[in-house]
């Protein structure tokens, strides 16, 4: 496949992506297959039929191959926010930019599937998913006093919008009737409605 | 004052208590003079008068002398939730549970503010106070399991109930208003309920 990838397109970019693509792909491979703990670097190089040089030129370590996406993530959520129309109440503005981002989460579900997979099988992993996500609700919350939204509201609205993407995303991994992420997330922020209104 | 206590009670389980009290002032006030990162056991053990077998004896690190109160909070906070009243909804089982768990941070706000700011210059210790906060919600989502209360909705009371206890706390921390812990949260959860319901 990457053989094709490199005739219809020679450019570096081109090249670069499939390189990066390759090795992802090798190391979720590896990481499923044996666990993340006893795959090295060197493996997951040959896997791809790459050297373990160019696998440091895309990532810092094994572990960056499956978090190296959230600052991308960061950057698409918080310009959601930012550029949400005025109107928008802050939990508004942070729903659709979940959404939106779940929209592209869809288009590879197996990719997200295989991901936590590995993340779930992995003490170390699952705590850095964790600290990921809580970033993603501070740089959300950040986004949101940018839009003037003061305390506390920035930072629940960001963390209850998190609350929900999370759920909804182990929901959705796991779902076998074949809701799409965007619905599981709205879903999910309904029941929140419904739950913290209480009796 | 340790020579008091032990005069009045020369029971090993006061002393002990004593013990473990000394040990953690000692290496609060050790924290806060020199930051975390550059106090050893060593000093802490002589601060405290006591030596550093006795300090392993209570804390497996100096870490630990910062997080041993978690596994007694998840202990108080989960049988809260379990035994509230069966008509309670979810979310206010786990409110309440917060509330009365509140009330005891209340006794000792100097405590609270002390270890907050050792926290908080501290990236791994922030990082360990998430995953700690984390653990505490999954908890309190298996102690409402054991209420009957289903998914999403366990998960969603208790990621809601962590998320405002968090805030509350930090704004207790820094309140120059004199509200207490208690009020905080209730304040906090009535803006969650009005952040939640949007536009």
């Amino acid at each position: 496949m990457s053989v094709t990838v490199i005739e219809y397109d020679r450019g570096v970019g081109r090249w670069e992506a499939d390189a990066r693509g390759r090795l992802e792909e090798a190391a979720l491979a590896l990481y499923g297959e044996r666990g993340f703990e006893l795959t090295t670097v060197a493996e997951i190089a040959e896997r791809a039929g790459l050297t373990e040089r160019t696998f440091f030129r895309y990532f810092a370590d094994k572990r960056e191959v499956l978090f190296w996406g959230a600052a991308r993530l960061q950057e698409s959520l918080v310009s959601a926010v930012v550029g949400a129309a005025d109107s928008a109440a802050p939990i508004d503005a942070v729903m659709a930019a979940l959404e939106a981002a779940g929209a592209v989460f869809q288009e590879n579900r197996e990719h997200s599937v295989r991901r936590q997979a590995v993340i779930a099988a992995n003490a170390e992993l699952r705590e850095r998913e964790l600290i990921k996500l809580a970033k993603l609700a501070s740089a959300l919350a950040g986004a949101l006093h940018r839009r003037g939204v003061g305390e506390p509201t920035a930072s629940l609205a960001s963390e209850a919008g998190i609350t929900v993407f999370r759920i909804a995303f182990e929901r959705w991994i796991n779902d076998t009737s074949g809701r799409d992420l965007p619905q599981h997330i709205r879903e999910s922020f309904d029941e929140l409605k419904t739950v913290t209104a209480g009796t």
